[in-house]
């Protein structure tokens, strides 16, 4: 596993992100059309953001549960637009137990249905509400171009659903998740994103409103990376969720679902990423230090061995690997542990033995260079100040190159200027139109991200109509 | 949620059983065939389940990793015993993405095939060896007649694989795994277990030596909890999973596969609850402590509540929940919670406050009024010894129960009247072949359930062929 023969990410960004995925152990492609596996150090990765949002969603009251993987195709039909969106992608087992079914099952694409049919069944009065439920699972959508994390035929996901008394209550439902996955991005992940509104074209098949956050990748483009979405009445109208309210009236619910994938993975990779390989963020990385001795010779081995055994002890705080493996050199060993963004290296040879120190190298410097020499003596503190350092570094750094990277254009002449010469997030007023929006993104491939919210109330010219408005919108070409 | 119509267990065990798991809230049949749902008290359990039994398989060295649910149908039928156990139960997938597929789809019975096809491709070296996997995942078998967490059609669990580069190495890990979940079983869920090899005619379809874990449920039938599989050379050679040696001969590897799924949450229902409902064992139970204000009248509201605040924050080490719901009175609280098993309760009402003291009551024990007046200063030492208490106690009782009713039989006339009259775990010298076992089977209804190891080297004679030998064997009706 060398690092020479990774493509750059100037002359191939997407070879150099599939090459990258595979060289990394990350995932393998799978005998399946479109289906990945996610090898251990891909789920390792995937299970520190599972704790690291599921600790926020139990601290605001949800909990898990488990819910079928097959759904009645019938259940699909009950919202209109929700079957519209999902029908292309849908994966039907028609046969089980040697027989033709009499109805075909749907693999879930996500589970709203079923989970109406439930909430349906167990709510009854005000009292049961609200119902707070995630679901951690695997959903099929079969989709016709595949990448690895990205769109994937099966893929990984939390899918929360929420049963509410009111309008206002569904919509801070909403707007909470959005703001608890903007807060995993940018805190946990180091992505920055910006959260809002999605325009009617690109919402949810059967929601009222959905919302994202939207990050910009190392190449420009943006990648959905979070989904909330107000369902309003509509599925509780089609599954027939309702309760007796305080005055004993028969009321629908409002409810929500909500969304982070396995493709958030996918982000991680393209907004830190370099031409070396991976570069994991500390409150993620499955590895968060790797030490690897520089055994020297003789006398000096068993030194060495002994002060690596003394680090690794007071480390015992951190994810840490020892690199013993014998057989390949120091520099093998760098440039792999380079390529699989470990955050910190610590390296130990006969002379820091000699002098109570170690070297220690961040990944995210670009400068691979720079070496730091640190006493081996209150190493733990040293390494904790070091990755707290690496952590903020990354999100101020991917916050720079979004923000260089997004552009406030005013007309349309600018805009295909802008996006063709420079790319990136393309900030504007709006004030078109779904058919506007469509031909914007037939002729330019880009398409609204969302709405961020004005906070500031600003009024400005849309670029595409010229009319006033105070609805701002961020426009890229996105994965 | 009352408790007066919960079935007794002499009554009606089968009853009892599945208006338990309604009424706790633990699961819910869904509206596919022999599917449920796991609802969030029931998923809450299974979550402790994983987190008890993942830590076991990491300090062992094992990582988590993802395969997908979709297994070609050709793989499936390149091990010919592998597929003739499987095929009656698989669900396939013929239509997606609109269109007819080419090669159906099986959904995943198990993962040995396309861990086989993957593993192939991994493996090249001694140096990869062993590779130590394993899913958390759901997978789907077509099952005539299914019971809640006991036999589903889907059912979640997890699936480890590994490959190794002898045989010993081999059989070293699947008895280590054995012994892991004997350990959890007994360790975590207060289930006493016999472990030993199956016969022929009860190993997985596949495998060269299947091992199991066995529990005795409250009915005196016989649970299989998890097992544990040498699979030999079957797949490695089914799927060419090669390696080369140290002498750089191409080598077949040795391979793996254990399992324990959601099954075992019905174990923890059978061997523990009682006709007042569940009984969940401290370590795993989802809350640990509930807290009943008894709130009197007037200032003493105020009061009450204070103090129970205070000895919430004095128990955060615990599970805890309490319960201040409005308009059910405390004699419904208590019947509620003691119907969904939570280990201890605690009352606290105004003479509580006065006199700086706390009712507990252990919900194990059963005498429902063995109520324990205890100290709120310190309240925390107190909950954790009882709550140790509570775990060795039910350990200890599942085990004399299960001893109680094991019986040693040396003839099958004995063996029958036994198993009619007392019924329970008939411990015998077994010498037969596998069509005598299928006699048995056929005229009792009672299975090997497994060979347990022979650790003094006794001898005797077969209860059914009078032949001597130094095998025995642990006959059981089961679930």
């Amino acid at each position: 596993m060398s690092t020479d023969r990774l493509p750059s990410r100037s002359d191939n960004y997407s070879e150099w992100y599939n090459q990258l995925i595979l060289r990394a152990e990350l995932a393998d492609y799978a005998p399946v059309r479109g289906c990945m596996v996610v090898r251990p150090y891909g789920w390792a990765l995937w299970e520190n953001i599972q704790a690291a949002l599921d600790r926020r969603f139990k601290a605001t009251g949800h909990m898990n549960a488990a819910f079928p993987i097959f759904i009645p195709k019938s259940f699909l039909e009950r919202e209109k637009e929700h079957i519209e969106g999902f029908a292309p992608e849908l994966a039907i087992v028609t046969i089980a137990g040697g027989e033709e079914l009499e109805e075909p099952l749907v693999v879930r694409p996500t589970s709203e249905t079923i989970i109406g049919h439930m909430y349906a069944k167990w709510i009854k009065s005000y009292r049961d509400l609200p119902v707070l439920i995630n679901l951690w699972n695997n959903v099929v959508r079969w989709e016709l171009r595949t990448k690895l994390f990205l769109r994937t035929t099966e893929f990984y996901w939390q899918e929360g659903h929420t049963a509410h008394a009111t309008a206002d209550e569904a919509e801070e439902e909403t707007l909470r998740m959005l703001d608890i996955y903007a807060d995993f991005a940018e805190n946990e992940a180091a992505v920055p994103v910006i959260r809002g509104l999605k325009s009617d074209g690109e919402k949810f098949a059967g929601a009222l409103r959905s919302y994202s956050i939207e990050a910009m990748m190392g190449d420009l483009r943006a990648l959905q990376a979070g989904t909330s979405h107000n369902l309003g009445e509509n599925f509780a109208r089609a599954f027939n969720i309702r309760y007796l309210d305080h005055q004993n009236q028969l009321q629908y619910c409002w409810t929500t679902s909500w969304g982070l994938s396995t493709r958030f993975v996918g982000a991680i990779i393209m907004v830190h990423g370099d031409d070396r390989g991976l570069v994991l963020p500390p409150r993620l990385a499955p590895l968060q230090v790797v030490i690897v001795p520089i055994l020297g010779s003789g006398d000096q081995r068993q030194a060495v061995e002994s002060a690596v055994q003394r680090i690794e002890a007071d480390l015992s705080e951190f994810r840490v690997r020892v690199d013993r493996r014998e057989g390949v050199t120091p520099g093998f060993k760098f440039n792999e542990w380079e390529l699989r963004g470990v955050p910190l290296r610590i390296e130990v040879g006969p002379r820091d033995v000699q002098e109570g120190s170690a070297v220690l190298v961040r990944r995210d410097t670009s400068d691979r260079k720079a070496k730091e020499t640190v006493r081996q003596e209150g190493i733990a503190a040293t390494v904790r100040d070091r990755l707290a350092s690496v952590q903020r570094d990354m999100l101020e750094r991917a916050t720079q190159h979004r923000d260089q990277n997004t552009h406030r254009v005013g007309s349309y002449e600018e805009f295909k200027s802008v996006l063709d010469g420079k790319g990136g997030f393309l900030h504007v007023f709006w004030d078109g139109s779904a058919e506007d929006e469509d031909r914007i993104k037939e002729e330019t491939k880009a398409t609204i991200r969302c709405f961020p919210r004005n906070e500031n109330g600003e009024r400005g010219r849309c670029f595409y109509t010229g009319g006033e408005t105070m609805r701002s919108a961020v426009f890229a070409r996105a994965y």
